[in-house]
């Protein structure tokens, strides 16, 4: 696959993923925040490279990188149902990306459909901001966790999306950005792009924003979702159910923002979430230095699940749900 | 400073530090857990740079080696005074070490003063252990934030010393170790330590104790403390507050393990607690990478400081303390 430095474009956070033409082309998430380059996937195989290595991620850029690897096989000439196949294999769980993919691959011209399938997640992330907007006062001190912004949701984002539409409508938020281990979306990524959106923004580690609530620093928290049962339970990076704790015993607002389509009225409450367990090297070693001792185990859980009464509100592109959105 | 590999002692963790006839003994803190390197400091010059440089930490380990330092001194035939001065300097916020110091230097023989401080230190711990190993009903699930073990205590520990004492009584505990960001003391020396002593320990990332104790499977927690105001407000390692919260939301014992000199009754409450922020770049970056966009802000709190009405007790080599400890 092809890369280059990226060119000027009219965003400060290019698309996580788009269409080009006759290829696909994404950000290579994992360079950030060091460099930021722009690959492209000129076959299948090379963009299921590309999401299985997790150079794209992220639920809603999972779901536009199904529907346009669907739209590169009926370009390459290839069987649109063996490209299915083997885009959705790439990451089994990711829902989103078997949304995509199938949905382009029913319509009768694969590749129209596929660019507004992408369109319309950026349209609803747009709508979403717009609605959670209303939701912060001039001036607040935004805490959010994990990485909910444009790169996660081919752009402009979920959870950065709410406060991107509050700094577009003048409100001038700052952003407390839990660096959220052990990956660190939160350092790498949301760092990254308030940066170039000019977002005020300081990294904190997690445990750090408890202290920052107690002190009186902390006006609100808006977090993004992976899955939200018919009873509001809602599944996020590890991390976000400890900041809903915290976030209620200080009488902090707790905000989660997701598209409707996040919403699983088959999942009746977060009881019956699966939680994925990675492996625990993530825990054991960082930039290839092991900081564990050797023979002692290590817990990596990649989410958690935030009960519905510690949610004040879910922000999706309907508008503002006080009471958990059906889907 | 000569240094060694360590030889099988008694104990499977060997004493932080130790007088050893004519010179200091200190485990090589910063070369942990990689590799157990036992240093010696035959000059107040190289003391102050193992203090100075974290190869030897932890409140109570500082008060040894400042009473061993005077010792040092002594043998030396230096000026007492000036050795103080010296000592005190290398960090001037650690009430401890002058506290170990200016104790040894009023004796009429420092040297033989500043052996029975060490020992006094670990005999404490040894007390506050056995009081504490009540509070641990077998099969217990132990969650334990940073390090306050042997490495922190001269010997032995005082949140670890509850755990070790429980061991030693056939109580069987495991124990969750919170990595505990950005320093991973939990990760580095504490999951050490226990795996030395045959206890069972799984580390967690920070952000997962939230999860592990909304499914049952935290039973008690216990920590160390910096300092314990006058009210029983707590200040300890960077999130140890969140942990206390999350205790209590989940109704499980949360205790505070420290010697009695920790208790500071001129320090009224909490409020007066002065938090050490230390470099950003702990946070910004890790084994020399990177992690943050350059130009983005960090705050790196040391410490925080948990309300008395979150401990469930204090435990000292008094006793456990329903109400917080008069000292």
């Amino acid at each position: 696959m092809g890369t280059s430095e990226v060119e000027a474009g009219t965003d400060p956070v290019p698309a996580a993923v788009e269409w080009a033409g006759d290829h696909i082309r994404y950000i290579e998430q994992r360079r950030l925040p060091g460099e930021l380059v722009v690959a492209e996937a000129r076959t299948i195989d090379e963009l299921c490279e590309a999401i299985s290595t997790l150079a794209i991620r992220g639920a809603p850029s999972l779901g536009g990188a199904g529907a346009l690897g669907v739209a590169l096989a009926a370009v390459l000439g290839a069987p649109l149902a063996d490209a299915v196949d083997q885009i959705v294999a790439t990451r089994p769980t990711a829902v989103n990306l078997a949304w995509g993919a199938h949905l382009a691959a029913a319509a009768d011209d694969p590749v129209t459909r596929a660019i507004e399938i992408v369109d319309e997640i950026v349209a609803d992330n747009r709508a979403l901001g717009a609605h959670g907007a209303t939701l912060v006062p001039p001036g607040s001190r935004v805490l959010t966790h994990c990485n909910a912004g444009g790169l996660a949701c081919v752009a402009y984002g979920t959870a950065l999306g709410v406060i991107r539409a509050a700094h577009e409508q003048g409100r001038a938020p700052s952003v407390w950005v839990d660096e959220t281990r052990p990956l660190l979306q939160g350092a790498r990524l949301t760092a990254w792009e308030l940066d170039r959106l000019g977002i005020p923004a300081t990294v904190i580690p997690d445990v750090a924003a408890a202290s920052l609530m107690a002190a009186g620093e902390v006006d609100l928290v808006v977090v993004g979702a992976d899955r939200i049962a018919a009873n509001g339970d809602t599944a996020n990076k590890v991390g976000t159910y400890a900041v809903a704790v915290l976030a209620s015993h200080h009488g902090i607002p707790f905000y989660v923002a997701a598209p409707m389509s996040t919403v699983d009225p088959d999942t009746p409450t977060g009881a019956a979430i699966v939680i994925e367990e990675r492996d625990p090297d993530e825990v054991h070693e960082f930039a290839g230095v092991r900081v564990t001792p050797a023979g002692v185990a290590a817990r990596n859980p990649a989410f958690d699940v935030t009960p519905a009464a510690l949610v004040s509100a879910w922000i999706t592109e309907v508008g503002v749900h006080r009471d958990p959105p059906a889907g």
